[in-house]
């Protein structure tokens, strides 16, 4: 059997997945009233973080993070949603799937903006890379959250 | 039919549902180490902001909170996670339940730490009450979204 | 004697009268230039919980807030003066009412815009409710400061 | 008669007296634990800002400030009240004493750590400097606020 | 002759090299107190864009960035310096290279942490993508600056 | 010889020297789109402490600042860059000179702003003052970085 196969694998995974809304606020945008390239890539690196952590139950810390897109201009006073989601589980390290949503306030309706993968290890206290312990039973029975 | 009942209705509450996770930093908390107060009431405000925009897609402001009752200290290096949903949906006005979970960073599952009631009204350019346009249809289909 | 008589008592409520003044940045409001009412409250809970560590000198946690109105909208370029006094003293606990006025950059006079009554509790280090010690002589000669 | 004497300056004087308490929290200090000197001057800008304004109910800019000396060190975990007051009027500028009091949260009583005078001017929309319109009569009664 | 032996490109190439350094303070840190992969991201966007705008003198927005590693943690209390320098010109964007030196407070010298290469194109109101007017003579003499 | 003409004084004064770029976002100026003097004051301050901590490698404090005079307003949307050196070293305080410089986003060149020194002392962990140890071999050759 697939890892990706086992049930204790399958739950973590639904448990990881991670939603932030945020409001694009006039004090995160440039000139041209857009978001920042920088504080979109803050914002996902945040929720990727608390997808690898959720996963593993462990700390853990970012190693890369593949090429990203900007694709369209995120403007002032918008929504948008982030939605991150464990994409692979190597022997120490997790890919992060991160997609951004752009919603209009006065529309209902959104479509994807930016999608990017972060990767995270998770370490020790000495800061060095562990196993991911994705096979330890869960600490409780999370289904009913 | 009541307007519960109406698919519109019923859509437009699925798609406010609004999900926000955050990380519990030390300079969000006390000395004690445990989040204040008023930063629980400035995420609870913000989070049914966006759910009673994104229900009505009108512009609201926040009227009034019912009594909020803090049940238990929510730690430094915790995850919270605030829950948004559309409550009661009068003619001007929408109460806003959010549930805060509180998390830790290191154990599966979570358990409800704070709940309140927001009441935000849609007003118009001139910050009068207008009547909340529940009945529009959608602008797109957004159930794939 | 009741102990709201007691000079100790008065003493320590005319200390813990605190007043802060803000001004109201396009960052802290909404896409109507009117500050978030989320803001408001944290504003509030802060000022509250200086109120009611110096009346006791202990350290406190937020447990509630009685229903709140926001009864006119604060516009952006504007003064806040949030006063906050002690209103009732419990055995572990106390009520802070805060009151917020509202004032224009460029006209003389103010009016109160947002009242509320938050609850303090004060804690030991195992974060166990104990006795206000209200009665305790002060550690200084503090009524020429 | 000098324009001290006056009541309408006398009032002005009165009303324009600002008080804010601020906690110091461990992200405004530096790795000693005690407050950065340009955090506290930031501070000091800001409540002078407001004095200068509510004398005069004109737009004002900081114009310069005279030699500030930090006298004693002031501890994460403490509170500072900051008070500003109009010390002198000139045609166009205001000096504006501030001086910082040093407050613990564990005992009562307080000392002062520092003090600082900034200049403002009064400026049109051009920006250019205009006269002090000390002797418009208040817009309200405001002894009763 | 290339562009890049042009004296209008090699002085605008010279003004355009911008250095910030940064320190680096728990509230930006994580549970292990090592700098977030995000911050570090945003703080290269922001050093890049700064650049970007130096060189063109035109509005530019991010549209990508190549893969990146963190090949060392940062700690908390450390000092860290980007360099960000223009790396390639083409007809509307502009390659970035940003260098992330750690420096630790105690000790001198110094070392390069992360590096990443941004893209940015100028645009126009519209927010098209327009030339880069890099042969446009300087506004002034900056070579004493 | 003079300790200025030391080589080893010469190599800490090279490496002490401090430049920061940032940009005037809205939410840091006033209503008429400056930049807050208290702000600047902030970043000013900054800049020296990191100055006087990399010539010294040594904790340091802020004691005080001279006169500083704001000769012209800093409006929304420029830049500015703040240049921090050591200026004359004393037994236990150094005197760092800052000057800010105003650069407009679209026009090349630039110019000085504000200047202020600001004089910091070495501290002990008892934060008792110590002398200044700048005759201390560099820890590593830093001439390549």
């Amino acid at each position: 059997m697939n890892k990706e196969d086992h049930p204790i694998f399958q739950q973590r995974l639904k448990n990881a997945e991670t939603r932030v809304v945020k409001i694009v606020f006039p004090n995160t945008t440039n000139h041209y009233d857009t978001l920042f390239g920088g504080t979109a890539l803050q914002w996902m690196d945040e929720v990727a973080s608390i997808t690898s952590i959720r996963f593993s139950r462990q700390q853990t810390v970012t190693v890369s993070l593949d090429q990203i897109n900007f694709k369209q201009p995120i403007p002032s006073g918008s929504f948008v949603e982030l939605v991150a989601q464990v994409k692979e589980v190597g022997r120490t390290s997790m890919k992060i799937q991160v997609d951004v949503y752009l919603e209009r306030m006065d529309r209902d309706g959104r479509e994807r903006a930016i999608s990017g993968v972060f990767t995270f290890v998770a370490i020790n206290e000495e800061k060095q890379p562990i196993p991911i312990a994705w096979d330890r039973p869960l600490d409780t029975d999370t289904s009913l959250a």
